[in-house]
């Protein structure tokens, strides 16, 4: 990129570095940046500057939050007796936009995974044996996605508090609502027919 | 977005805001901003700050510098004869991407554009004639787009040039390398067949 000035070059290759988006957008996006009102980029700026430092993991169930205790584990309005265990933040979120489940959350931050050298110490899971020492649970919802890693993960958590007689239970796999069934690959299927239900 | 701590989701509606950004890629995007390492996302947030404060227009073509005139206008090494006129500083970095172009360039920042209420005074026409009486030019290139704007902006520049004795080029309009013609549309395919050029 010669000719180009230096801040402008510099604003291009920090969006550029972020996923997905590639040289063309990274420019796109800075021109844009160039044009925004001076007061929006300055918040803009700042924003960022913020969210890193004031976003840390809720102490509680690890979940993101700039307060001690996040807002969900800090609710007297949800149920103490049911933690939904996720792999990341982006879970929660997209359990928290159903409006569905009132219960709380464990954020793992992590699946096992020995070939990429995360092992069962490398996530969140002491925290979540801590928490089960201190509150009364009856039920742990295992909701890490359908991949090797988060099924080994599921079946490594739920040995683990078999012996603490608490209900830990998997979420549903079968075929998506609204797709097509000649679409869908075999293992989606096979599971699906495996876990039918009486209508 | 409930239970999404504020500064977070501040973030997150900043990446929602910037062009073809939906509401899961500024999710994604925050995301990663949080991830990243603390002298990164200071970084980010400082190119921001700076391309906003440090980028304005060259004096001499209108194009971004963050000098007084930018590199290519102070280069000797440029073709001071010929002037490449585009509508905005990314024609510019399309052109410069090249690497054959060897003249100078003029921004006009806008398209002549009535229905909008963009008239020749709100673009940079007068700092073009400006340039014209202070140097010596030989051709002006006309590459702005070819839309019905474009084409209307570059038949008024050419028809004030056409007095003063300078060439006035435009580029030529003709089917895509590497296209299909079965694709081209109908304008394009006119265009390809009128200017044919022997072989």
């Amino acid at each position: 990129m010669a000719n180009v000035p230096v801040p402008l070059k510099k604003l291009m290759e920090h969006f550029a570095a972020l996923p997905g988006v590639g040289r063309k957008s990274a420019q796109r996006l800075a021109f844009f940046v160039l044009d925004m009102p001076e007061e929006q980029a300055k918040d803009f700026a700042e924003s960022i500057l913020e969210a890193k430092k004031s976003i840390h993991n809720c102490k509680v169930c690890q979940n993101l939050t700039d307060k001690e205790v996040c807002d969900i584990c800090a609710s007297p309005q949800r149920d103490d007796s049911v933690i939904c265990v996720v792999e990341n933040p982006r879970d929660v979120m997209a359990f928290e936009r159903l409006q569905e489940f009132n219960g709380k959350y464990h954020v793992l931050h992590g699946l096992i995974s020995p070939l990429d050298g995360v092992g069962p110490d490398q996530i969140r899971i002491k925290e979540l044996l801590l928490r089960l020492q201190q509150t009364d649970v009856q039920e742990i919802i295992m909701a890490t996605n359908p991949t090797i890693e988060g099924e080994a993960t599921a079946m490594y958590i739920s040995k683990l508090l078999k012996p603490l007689g608490i209900r830990v239970t998997r979420l549903a796999f079968g075929i998506p609502v609204g797709s097509e069934l000649e679409y869908a690959d075999n293992s989606t299927l096979n599971k699906a027919l495996e876990n039918r239900v009486t209508m």
